[in-house]
């Protein structure tokens, strides 16, 4: 940091297993990725190539290469995972993961109907060749899943072998875990939180209000994703109780 | 493309006849021009320099031979022409096409009165010097033009001489073909296409919702503009329904 | 300019004592804010890096270099020098600015519950070391100052040394001046305006629509602020009457 504060929260350092940022990157160029990493290399836990856009972005194996360098784990966004499922391509996803050396890998169910036991079978078996992270919540906003279902949704998952679970919220934060307005569906997220331990969750939290919103809820060293490229300085300031949203939050009353 | 997956729909190539993305360029520096095509060039067939935005815009030739050696054509706003015109100094802006060496130009009246009649020369005196595109639609979002006004207009632009007719919707999308709140005016759009050929409008579409809209109703190869430069990867997993919001579209059922 | 027009306003030129356009970095990469000075240096007066990013921001030295170079001051947002007050740190951020050679500092109470006396004090002390902004509003939406309230602290902190009185709008433009809305709380202006010498008072401003309001009301030379780096392009088109919304403005009637 580049001068001193009292009374400000501690931040866990990398490789973190709680505090989690995760980045969006919808189409960042090479020099681009280099801007962000030189200002939020240290604050970046793990990128995500949003949805399928590792389709159409030039120099795919170039991107790869800077965010390795950087010691930054990247994955391919969960849409492109159920665009392989839905046309019976698995076994070609696969191959993908090791034809990029990807070392992560996201399972979601957001855009296709799968039942829990076909999801978490997929989750075991890339277990086996990567780390899983898998998502739960419908990208459809008319598809409200009840608390309970969250809850054993999540908890199969794990332990069918995923690392994490993510907490659907698109790229806008009004899908999932949010109402269409973007506010939290907070009961929701409480009722999550009695039955899943907070370090195995990554909630999606694009706006800064759902950011602000879960740092007060569950302090500095919450993991959060879908942040963009932009915002994670920002992002940092309010975990550290730096930015007026959340500036009496760590203060000693 | 980085892999292969079956059942997308057939993308049109360069140089396109539909299918075409208009970029808004508002002040992109000389490095950021080249980073937006370092990404998006294949997917890019004409940039407009927003508005008069090309006025204060420092190192305007640097900029325009960036764009050409990526060949890639550029146009000045249509509220510039407007600018010129509403100051009687239309002969001006013909040299300044010609002093700046452009191939396209627009014609609108998006913020002041013209009638049709004096439009319609405009386009075909300017249609000698360049390729037009005409844009129907007020920046007004108190001016409602009924659909048949708009079929009447469109047909008499491409008639005398407009390259492609443009929708009207400004940067933000929420005027002419939208309503404030950035929702399509579905019927209008419907109508004036049950009378001019699609591959004649380029449909301005800023918000990701639009975009969606338009490729459901009329597939991959709609031609959208006003796209921000850091929304043509996304738009373009759009077209290809490699996003969750056009998944299912082009799936065989 | 690139091309000449009649009918336009004067905008003045740097140094500027009106006219002025404050710019929020919350976070650009060097190479960002060379790039955006590319564009916009001669259009900007000055930079905030936006509250206090600077703590999290690396190579800080460096990005002050730049700016320093452009001739462009750049200060520390208000609410760092808040999170160094409620934390009894005054002296140190007294340091800090000698540290940084920081030209220029900002007091404000957005966050924290501060007298008008001990404000007033703040600014006098740090105004024998920097030239001081001070900000009058509150970041929380439900405190709501009165027009009176906002005369009596603008021309009191003016009296203790502040160059400029800055309105409050954070980076969102939705509280202090503005209704949650985005609205203006055009009452309070204009009740400001008959007290507190338009020069004086920079207005925050972040929202196209709230930009085109103040350059409507107080013309091409209008202070604003909180202006974001890819917007300043747009702005300068708005003083001087080249976007649509502010097209006839300037226009001879």
């Amino acid at each position: 940091m580049n001068y001193t504060l009292t009374q400000l929260p501690e931040r866990t350092a990398k490789p973190r297993h709680s505090g989690l940022t995760m980045v969006m990157d919808k189409g960042l160029s090479l020099r681009e990725v280099e801007d962000f990493l030189s200002t939020s290399a240290e604050y970046v836990d793990i990128v995500k190539l949003g949805w399928a856009t590792s389709f159409v972005t030039p120099h795919l194996k170039e991107k790869l290469a800077i965010y390795r360098e950087a010691g930054i784990p990247v994955y391919f966004g969960g849409t492109l995972f159920e665009a392989f499922i839905v046309r019976n391509q698995f076994e070609d996803y696969r191959k993908l993961l090791d034809q990029y050396s990807m070392q992560y890998a996201e399972v979601s169910d957001g855009s296709i109907d799968m039942n829990q036991d076909e999801k978490c079978e997929y989750i075991r078996q890339l277990a086996t060749q990567v780390t899983v992270l898998s998502e739960v919540g419908s990208k459809d906003e008319a598809k409200i899943i009840p608390p309970y279902k969250w809850i054993q949704l999540m908890r199969a998952e794990l332990e069918a072998g995923a690392w994490k679970v993510i907490g659907e919220a698109r790229e806008g934060g009004t899908v999932g875990l949010f109402r269409s307005s973007g506010e939290v569906r907070q009961g929701l997220v409480e009722e999550i939180l009695t039955q899943i331990p907070f370090e195995s969750i990554l909630w999606e939290a694009p706006q800064k209000e759902q950011q602000v919103w879960f740092v007060k809820l569950l302090g500095a060293n919450v993991n959060v994703g879908n942040i963009a490229p932009h915002e994670v300085i920002p992002l940092e300031t309010i975990r550290l109780g730096l930015r007026g949203d959340t500036f009496t939050h760590f203060l000693d009353k």
